[in-house]
């Protein structure tokens, strides 16, 4: 299985992994990496080394915003981690995440980064009142 | 200036406002509503409904995803309080939630939507090694 890392500025990973867990519950092989303040560059790289060595060889990093610590730290040990397949985006929100989560078993690194990407554009959408829409967003139900 | 809400599962909200204040420091007119565990959707939507009162006429909402509580009751409160004008979108990451927190003074807020659609959609990538971005990834410089 596809091991996958969230990493951001302060708690962005915490925040996003408990999304996760309250719409999908818990899910195996996901480790979050908060770069808090106070921390340095060095041990951010070190968590994120270190919880890429606990998920084995194929790891999709999910980071804040392309430029920050956590990309480019990430960017840094997919080119020192020769051994490993790694592959780091950003801009990450939770239609990409939980997307790469729960389709993980049935793709491939490629197709799930494609995944990834369409799943995350995909789900930024403006609210536009439409007679459709209403129906669809008058009711109590939903998660 | 046009108010802020984040809103989504979990602490959704904290999180990305966490990231917020690392990377930009402390922003007026802007309020994180997490919806957790245990919390049902009427007290999430009179959250909302109180943090949209504070914040005044222009308020802009931005969610975990769409057809979720935090999505829908924004929806549902963009209906019912039609003395404010509200926009809610979905599928909010960091570069989005960026521009519109710093680029609320300059635009308004239709402009402000477009803008967050373009730097959501525009932030997601996935890294690809070239020869010019090995360059500018391999320094340790950064945010």
């Amino acid at each position: 299985m596809i091991g996958i890392i969230v990493s951001g500025h302060g708690n962005f990973a915490s925040g996003l992994l408990s999304t996760v867990k309250l719409i999908a519950g818990e899910q195996d092989m996901v480790i979050g990496i908060d770069f808090v303040d106070g921390q340095g560059s060095v041990e951010l790289k070190n968590n994120i080394k270190d919880a890429m060595n606990k998920l084995g060889d194929e790891i999709l990093v999910l980071t804040d915003l392309a430029g920050g610590s956590p990309f480019m730290n990430s960017v840094l040990l997919k080119q020192e981690l020769t051994d490993k397949k790694i592959e780091v985006i950003s801009g990450t929100n939770i239609p990409m995440l939980l997307e790469v989560v729960l389709k993980r078993d049935d793709n491939d690194m490629k197709e799930l980064m494609q995944l990834a990407k369409m799943a995350g554009t995909n789900g930024i959408n403006i609210f536009e009142l439409k007679e459709k829409q209403e129906e669809d967003y008058n009711s109590d139900d939903g998660i």
